[in-house]
């Protein structure tokens, strides 16, 4: 049995987050969505939120768990069984990034880093674009589920 | 009748703007230069200044305006009549996220994103690299117009 | 008034550059498509095929002329009042070769190149891709017009 | 169970494709490396050579079976129950041009493709390099399996 | 006698810095590795232990001497003999800034920038890696030399 | 005493190549220019004609020689005494290719690669675009030398 994690932020999680998740889920037997807890570094939704929205999106998906990390993700792969960590790519400077962090990795422990390219639909989406349009009061249905829409919206106005 | 806009901080305009803001007033019915107003990020110079500057470099071209916007881009080209955002293109990291940005304009609006490489002559300049240079005694004249050059002196001895 | 060219092979036209060639009749007053004459290198699609091609995809775009060329792009553009070269940006790799045309072609003559970046639909199209497709047998109804595809058929089955 | 393929020309195979091959098969359930047979492109070796040197240096690997094919990879995973494409990325090009076959694979069939990054011992390596070298007489040994070395020895000296 | 510099932040030195550091005292009558201190920004380690460090791995290089300065970089050259900047190139994203950095040095001094590829080896390695690596308890012998890797250690555990 | 080498093929040697040349002979003892004797791929001038050129376009550097090769870099290097390649880079896909080689020579042999980047009013310089251009009937004029460009129009007429 071969279980795979997706890790991210998630702050929050959009369609192209969503994309990514599902279609690892298709070839894994197990598949863990883990959400980074940034020790220092405040997002605009907290851990408990990102998580709560990542089961709201997800619960279709059978073969799926959600948790939380902080320290080192090979850490977190060693203690849950994860031998694949499963990355999306958008564009040559996320390749950069995460071919740093797949080598780094792949020195740190026994785990492997299978990339998927994202959907040309959400190539150019990202949490932080997608928050960016919220705070100046655009749209962002096309971008993240309706109840993610809802919580930025609820957010952004505190 | 086309309008576009060049948007930019232009904190401070360099040669390498102005280069590319000629070239887009010589191809469009009227330019508008839009200067962000970054809340809450703090330039070496006032909003005020950044306008001021543009004006005193951009004299001589009749078919423009400055102005300056916060909030969305694409909101500021429906108020104004914008069809075309202008954007000069120096390195392959400036394309991947100007793509990007282009993208979701176009998601977000009836706006199109058209790119201008910029001089040769210019490539290596951005605002940043030109402040870095002046805040440590360097001559700037090669990159910036003499009125910006003599600003910026002025501002880094407050 | 500013006259427009999107210069290319177009062996073939496809929808990916029906996308740019709608955009950019869109922004300036005339648009020139010219197709390029390769002497020496043969194409799948003769010059004329690919020129009746263009003209039965574009036929419901009112400001636009089709042409062919053959020479520098820069002596086309100055024999037909052209100031203007739009193309499309698929990927970094397109960049960087089309940056270095843009800077030889604003050197030889008077000319601006613009770029737009090609949809995220279709940013992986191209016309060798289709053909390859084509050649064996795949369906390309989702990447060309359906006249295009016709005439891929028939020349393949040749 | 999920079947993965590694397609390729493999002319010859190297210790790079070896390292991606070896890290594939201990994933997925069932591997099958796909040697392309290149109509009307000859390469140094024949396809038979590829395929017996495929099965020198891959005999270790119990879940693993080798195959040809020509047309389309779409139409090899359908034919053979193949759900995931494995690929190596050495290089930011090597991504541009895997992400659009990718995309379009992805498009032309229910098969999805995951990407490896090559070992950092393995980045510099490709199969027309070591030709290269071994064509002029330099030593292959740390970039080939000696099977592999000793055959293109043979046949350079044709 | 051609003078050349290495200049970094070194917070800390790694084995990649070393790799470099070591290939360019061999092809340079002299090379001074100058530390560069970062007014404002506070580093992990103080620019007196990174001078240190540096020097405690550096000691078998005898035509080696190692500095600190701020300011600009050409100043530096300038005021030290220096004609050449070495610095090491891991991936596309460190060229783009380098080769900009480069051009404004060329154009504010008369120096010239050569660049070394890391080795395959190292081209995954940072300083902040590293110290992200460091900070969550994970082994860091592989990266850099014991006495740095012990001085983290302390310093993390402060 | 270092010994440096500039290689390609210089078919013709541009304003860029120059540049570079004249630049690497100012920081190292001895530079060869070494151009490639491509077996196989016939160029627009014969290679004893690109020699003449180098050495019509060099007369003024003292330190500098001319040569000829075929086989491999690193033997060349071995034969002559040389320890540094020189390369310039104009742009990423020119530093990926570069980089590949690099690592390729660095493990076939003891020499080290030095890359410079050539100025940006060259970057979009290369022999084969100056030769497209002058097959137009474009001016060659601004891209290589008098000398250069008379021996191309000669060759052109042919």
């Amino acid at each position: 049995m071969t279980t795979a994690v997706c890790p991210g932020s998630f702050d929050p999680v959009t369609n192209g987050h969503l994309d990514v998740i599902e279609r690892a889920a298709q070839q894994f037997d197990r598949l863990i969505v883990a959400c980074m807890r940034n020790i220092g570094k405040r997002g605009l939704l907290d851990v408990d939120e990102r998580v709560e929205l990542l089961e709201a999106v997800t619960g279709h998906i059978s073969n799926l768990e959600i948790a939380t990390f902080d320290g080192l993700l090979v850490d977190f792969c060693r203690a849950n069984g994860v031998s694949v960590i499963v990355k999306g790519l958008r564009a040559v400077s996320d390749f950069e990034y995460e071919l740093q962090q797949a080598q780094m990795n792949g020195r740190l422990g026994d785990v492997e880093t299978f990339f998927l390219t994202t959907s040309p639909l959400y190539s150019f989406l990202s949490s932080s674009l997608v928050k960016e349009v919220a705070r100046f009061g655009g749209g962002v249905e096309d971008f993240v589920a309706p109840v993610v829409a809802d919580r930025l919206r609820a957010r952004l106005q505190d």
